[in-house]
């Protein structure tokens, strides 16, 4: 099986591999007439971008998107979508040549090389194939053309901790995330987390991550009973990213250390709310109740492991031969990785969060618009 | 919007409210030929089942399952089921009579209460109708006939901690689980729960708690990139349960927290394994590797917060009058409550890993058979 | 693979077998807010219900529907749905206690009975089981309530041809429709038809018919490219109706035979129109282009063969012995059965066209509101 | 809304517009292993591709396939789908300059430029943009990979009437299919049809068509009740390509005339038959009941309407001015045009025909396997 698309009304399909000549995605469902080009995407594909510093993969890809369908002039002279399957394509440029020899003959432990083989019977063992973190490439690509849909919405993610090193609230500031190459809104976090990175970097090892983000200007009714949750929704959308695995809503696991007095969060007439909406005293369901909007802010919490491509040599075994017999053997990295692949995932998670609030959007508007 | 149907190929569909005649299921897309009567559901009922013990709210429900449709006495002689959907209900009995006249008019902290509200623009507010965890029991009758359906599948939960009262790893025992109201493994964490959870119920308080749960004996393959993970669609049928608000695969967020090194999970030729299939030495990933299962168990751990129904009141609002005005006024939640609503969640856990291994096997099967 | 769910937005799934103790439908995805009781649904399953005159089957079924879910008492004071599942039920009445060893031993020709135990490897034979066209009821059921959503428009089926003797266009009377018990807009033909099926009926023998159906008030823009056509999913509604064996919009196989001119639909401005809308001078498109209505009213005719149960002997096989052997025999049906199906295909008709429709409203609203 | 992906297992999502830079197809949930490159596709596409002879649009395409991803080099050497998806992409090459302000300005009747403006607000109105019979190459490339799937199947397609002229069944040879422009099996009809369609051509006029499609080797079990019947998901397939306006299956509207005697397919033991399976006598059925294939072949019977693009002027309206207000006109179809759109419908037809077994193999396989 084989399942590339998400998403109910607001649909995407990606598909590519990391060294085949392109990845792309196909957004379908999008309502027509928003304003877009290539402009409005690109920026979100430069944030995550490779090879940008020292802290991520050298590998340096232009990760230029084109608009190849779904996209029109309207009779007001402006490009604007036109109801029609959005194709979007980035071309690989930096496909090194390389010997592949090893990953094709053994496993990389921690990778989904096994997996697959188990699955389909071989795989493109180049950079991971399918399984690459490039394809996320294609999501943030969608998610720029999610971000038009909801245009009330204001997304912002984060790294709250890498190595077990976390932020000090106290010093939260938005502003800084665009800072530093961490996505980190603690400009003394950022600075600690250099010498960590760094110190991974060099010793061919890598350190987990942990990215927060939040949404506001949901509106409260977003959302859907009982298998279209939106905390559902966020989390497979959330899990589903290479690396991540774990996912918290709101208080998350330190919701289940609370009282019930603790964890509720009251609520007050509000003047100034919209439509005479409640104000909440407290958010620790992270904006959800039930599987629909409060209104609040939407927050969750995601855990990225840390990158299995590393230098020390893994313990592993080989491909069965001929009679089906594996061999033990050792695999290491070579060449160009990650020392925290956390750091490029804020992106990915900021766009998954559009992804999958575009599409209650449009499946609210639907039945209870 | 309104989605109550989960899987792709074995589906189940739900319907019902707390206090309507009936709840119930239909579970399309099962295999012909399973041996299937209503006595192969009613224990994962009656595990699931309120009223047992003092630590489980005291509604009295009987929950006794019908099978409507979808099975038939094959040649052999055996009940079985035929391939077409089948509808299974559970009478609501315990619908005491009560005045449900403060729920009607303010939202409960907490609950969906005014997340329905928003979106619907009315509720059935007796119990949280449609919110109300009673709809798990619909779940827990679909996972029973899913387990059908894996038989080659030991799936095992219980509850980890409680009121933030961790149970020693060193204590585990399985057979422990059916021998005390906790679904405990640990016999010591046991004894201290009950003083937990009854002073919580004594004071009309509530605790959250940690259900841990793992799948032995799913084959590596099962699983689907990119959009359909093995671990995306744990992680969306975990959160959509009631009261859930965080899943971890594996290590979860304590990967975050380890290198590389320490993370990786290494293989090794195994002699006796199925197939010729490597032996790994250690599973940081939960039995899942690039969304595919890998042949190791598979784990994962689910945060449930307090019951939100306590009696300690709650500020909170009215619905709008006729001009749209709230008032401020307080709520509590009056009489039968489950002090930890985390602990009747095992069964339920149990039954979404069955229902999404169950829909795996198919998918593999499908196209990859 | 069993797919008993029907819809995008708008969904059903049906259960039941022709002699299990009930049928039912669950419909998901409805909008808040809509009037809603029993008697709302009655009617519709009273035109469809069997036992009404000699050229119907003699099956006694009372059809009661009960709603069991998602419905509630607004503040209004009246019944409307709340947004969640609404589940049907039909209890099955009239299972006459008989004889199956004939039809579980060998198959009918012309009946699923071979097709089902080719996939399922058994079946339930009583009455058909599920292939039975009882389960129409369950969508009668269903449509009545996507009437609901969509009050501007005005449904009528009718049946236009039995036994290859037609309607004339030039009698045709919509009120003649509900006069005679062919549900024939042409009171001429009504008498006609009169002796075919008698005549039909008392040799034991079957007649086909066409059903014809057109809807009125559907906006243009309703519909989908390019995989979602509105004339796409109607003709999967009605081709998935027991007995249907051809489905045409508009001009259907008659266009295959006109020119360019003849076939064009020309517009011309229109003073009165909707939103400036123009005006058609011709609808041989049958209110759909691409996929998309375009305002005029949508057309449909559905051919159903012969009652494939008829008294006359027919040839056929056995299901195989231990060995894997079958025998020649020959099967007729014994006892009641309905000389011509397509008559009491045409509440089925309606309610197919008024589950698309109500679908795509809501898609629309969803994409394009 | 807008729907651009068919099937459950096997789907295509296609994309593109007639006069884009290009269009194409994802191919997901493909089975890995099968031996794949761009030469098992090509000789589809050219079969359909335009500007072949007199009888088509002179609109010259290469229609060269390209496949991005999906597929690698098997340990065998051999270069094979991988279970990931498949990106297949066809450049646009003849988007001939032209000036299109008539079609921006006024709806060509019988295209769906009303419809879309209708639904979307505004359209890519160059060739038709996405309602362009050009998106059909790209049902032919999936349709190419379908048939990979099922290779135990074998799919004919042909015309059997032109502008009203039927082949004569009695000349049937299958052979002459691909010998005349027109994929017609009667060698004598083929020659009396070059006349009706350059008559057709020199007139600026158009006529349609009738396609017919059979199937062999389809196994007794694929298909599926209720919702997902063979027949209606054949029916959705066909009526969902550009111009067809009616669908049969089997005797299709003839069984309407049929008795019940007459349309019986009784079944004899076959002692050759595959695991003793029966043979049927006839099939007036079209190989399927209640959804499900019988073992026979599936036969359907495709109208497609004349093609719409004519040289006489049709009277019409433009799109409303700043007031809103139409105004009548007339327009006619410049430049190159099919004047029998249903001849190049044959290659869609089959493509179609193999996509919906393929789905039905891979859903017969995951639960019934």
């Amino acid at each position: 099986m084989s399942v590339n698309t998400f998403g109910r009304l607001f649909r995407f399909t990606t598909w590519g591999e990391s060294h085949g000549p392109a990845i792309g995605a196909v957004v379908d469902g999008c309502p027509p007439g928003l304003a877009i080009d290539e402009s409005v995407i690109q920026p979100f594909l430069d944030a995550r971008k490779p090879g940008q510093n020292k802290f991520t993969t050298q590998r340096k890809e232009p990760d230029q998107v084109r608009i190849l369908s779904g996209v029109f002039e309207a009779p007001d002279g402006v490009q604007r979508t036109t109801g029609t399957p959005i194709s979007l394509m980035i071309e690989n440029v930096d496909q090194r040549s390389k010997d592949y020899s090893d990953v094709a003959r053994a496993y990389r432990p921690g990778h989904a090389d096994y997996a697959y083989d188990a699955k389909y019977g071989f795989r493109d063992y180049r950079g991971g194939g399918r399984s690459s973190a490039r394809e996320t490439a294609s999501r943030v690509a969608a998610g720029a053309v999610a971000r038009l849909v909801i245009p009330e919405v204001t997304i912002v993610a984060y790294v709250s901790e890498i190595g077990g090193d976390m932020i000090d609230p106290a010093n939260f500031d938005v502003h800084e995330i665009g800072n530093n190459p961490f996505f980190c809104p603690d400009a003394a976090a950022a600075k600690r987390w250099e010498q960590i990175v760094d110190d991974a970097r060099k010793a061919g090892s890598s350190v987990g991550a942990v990215v927060e983000c939040y949404a506001t200007g949901v509106p409260a009714g977003w959302g859907a009973p009982l298998y279209g949750k939106l905390d559902a929704d966020l989390a497979s959308a959330m899990m589903g990213i290479n690396a991540v695995k774990g996912v918290e809503i709101g208080d998350g696991f330190g919701a289940a250390r609370l009282s019930g007095e603790e964890n509720a969060d009251p609520m007050r007439p509000c003047a100034n709310g919209p439509d005479g909406a409640p104000e909440f005293t407290a958010n620790h369901a992270g904006g959800i109740a039930g599987g629909i909007a409060t209104g609040q802010p939407v927050t969750c919490r995601v855990a990225f492991k840390p990158t299995s491509s590393i230098l020390t040599p893994q313990p592993t075994v080989t491909r069965p031969n001929e009679k089906g017999e594996r061999e033990a053997t050792e695999l290491f990295t070579k060449g160009r990785h990650d020392p925290c692949v956390g750091i490029r995932g804020v992106p990915v998670v900021e766009a998954m969060m559009a992804l999958v609030l575009a599409d209650h959007k449009l499946l609210h508007r639907g039945q209870c618009g």
